[in-house]
């Protein structure tokens, strides 16, 4: 009797500034990689064009026994999933109301998925990293944003029109930060932006910090990895903000477990690699703003999957029917 | 050829001061009602005496063609849904770790459902009032507390431990009003006697108004009912004090939406008789708390089966299998 082939599809992870695609098997494993830069294409179609190129590349190779069937792409923007189409990309020009499932499709003839990145991410880490365990997870990714996905019986949830887990839009505030997405978003406060600029004010307030040292005396050098080695060392300001950083996350991660109850926060993003600097204080920070019926069932996790979860991801999507 | 028998269930809501009890039908419909004080029984088995004359009594006059097919309990804590349990019911003594669905089942031989009251007044408006239109809304009760009930994919949503829908948790300043369940949850602050507070010190402090006349003078008959009933006058405080409380909700929805994105927000209870004085502002200031791609893709309702949402909702709880 023969084996039925195993299949593989293609993962595109659409940064602002890279397009990383990879070749992935129903394992999550990664058959190869490539990767071009998100700027000085020639709009959709040279967007297309790149990633046609690259895909010959990466079936190449193709083991025996592997077919190639699928393409999934996370985007960095608003998506309608069961359509596949895109209705902005927020930092890309010229990616307005794009369907791109369909272009993805007639142009690769392959079963095409398109979610946003976060979702991606998100459905990476839950089908082959920190949440294979679970059923019910929040994932968050802490970056310039903090974006989230939501796990809800063992599916993606995406909300009634594929726009759900905006956790970044959580208010923390109701008189704090005014953004265009309302007042006291949590990503207002422990965005990559905010941290830094929380230690550089505080630095010129006149604190005493390792902090700008360590950044080589330069305060466009001062990023949250450096804050972390600063907090890893000691350094009081540099632990006090991911103190407040933490504070933050909890105060929106305790209304998300009230509200939903997962079992599971799963977290991801640059910020997140900063550790126990900030994974001790936010459980502590959890744990004060939470009944102990709700603390005690709730789980703290960080991402497996780090910088391929977008691309393991995005194969996933097409896994799924 | 025989029509199947329709079926009828006996549905219980269980209040900290009354239990109410009712005959329900498929399509909603009450048959017949009756109601006990829930102070003064003997523990759980007094309780379930009193239930069992009642239903004997509701089941007098069933119509022909009509059968008794379950009983169904929204109770005033928190429940294991699946294993009908009670971990603990707040505001009434001696209701800790009870095995409800069994001891029903066991005594009516009948199949029994006990689920937290907000989800069973979320199921009803659900399945029969307000919110029979949607497939993902948010059911939201202002009384004592804020409670919450998820329509998720057209089923309640119950978190990985039964749990889900605190919504009345969910925080709307991480350095606001302090209570065993965390900081700044919405509920410390759009509750009645929140709200009744607000208006009192205000009056002390001076503020004109027509509150207190309207309360006959009488500062302890000062309710949300009577503030209503002044700001739909124009008492400017009263006003002030509904914006406040909608502003409140409004950033407890937005934050809701941006997670869920559900179609609709359904409000009962208490507090939402106040009508236009309080869901005017509430739209607007939910309106400016969101962008306009979640703002324009989420309605806000008032609930529809007012205070037999409870009963209706238990019953339904059996209905569903």
């Amino acid at each position: 009797m023969e084996k039925s082939p195993e299949r593989c599809a293609i993962g595109i992870d659409f940064g602002g500034t890279v397009v990383k695609m990879a070749r992935v098997d129903e394992h999550g494993d990664i058959g190869a990689r490539a990767s071009f830069a998100t700027a000085g294409l020639d709009g959709v179609d040279g967007w297309l064009d790149e990633v046609e190129r690259h895909v010959a590349e990466l079936l190449k190779d193709l083991p025996a026994g592997q077919e190639w069937r699928g393409i999934g792409v996370g985007v960095p923007g608003l998506v309608n999933y069961a359509k596949g189409f895109i209705y902005d990309l927020t930092n890309v020009p010229g990616w307005t109301a794009v369907p791109l499932a369909e272009k993805l499709a007639a142009r690769f003839n392959q079963p095409a998925r398109v979610d946003n990145d976060v979702n991606a991410m998100a459905l990476g880490e839950c089908t082959y990293g920190a949440g294979q365990a679970y059923q019910h997870a929040v994932f968050l990714t802490l970056g310039t944003g903090v974006g989230g996905g939501l796990l809800i019986n063992n599916n993606l949830y995406r909300g009634a029109y594929s726009m759900a887990g905006e956790i970044g839009h959580v208010s923390i505030d109701m008189n704090g930060v005014s953004a265009p997405m309302g007042r006291g978003g949590v990503e207002q406060y422990v965005g990559n932006r905010q941290i830094v600029a929380r230690a550089l004010q505080a630095l010129d307030e006149g604190r005493a910090s390792s902090i700008l040292e360590r950044a080589g005396g330069q305060r466009d050098a001062v990023t949250p990895k450096v804050i972390a080695e600063a907090a890893e060392a000691g350094d009081a300001l540099a632990l006090e903000i991911f103190d407040f950083v933490a504070d933050c996350l909890a105060t929106m991660m305790a209304s998300v477990a009230y509200l939903l109850q997962p079992q599971a926060f799963i977290i991801g993003g640059g910020v997140s690699a900063a550790g126990p600097v900030l994974f001790n204080p936010l459980r502590r920070h959890l744990n004060e703003r939470l009944s102990e019926h709700f603390a005690s069932r709730v789980v703290i996790k960080r991402a497996e999957l780090g910088n391929d979860a977008g691309v393991i991801g995005a194969a996933a999507l097409t896994f799924l029917e």
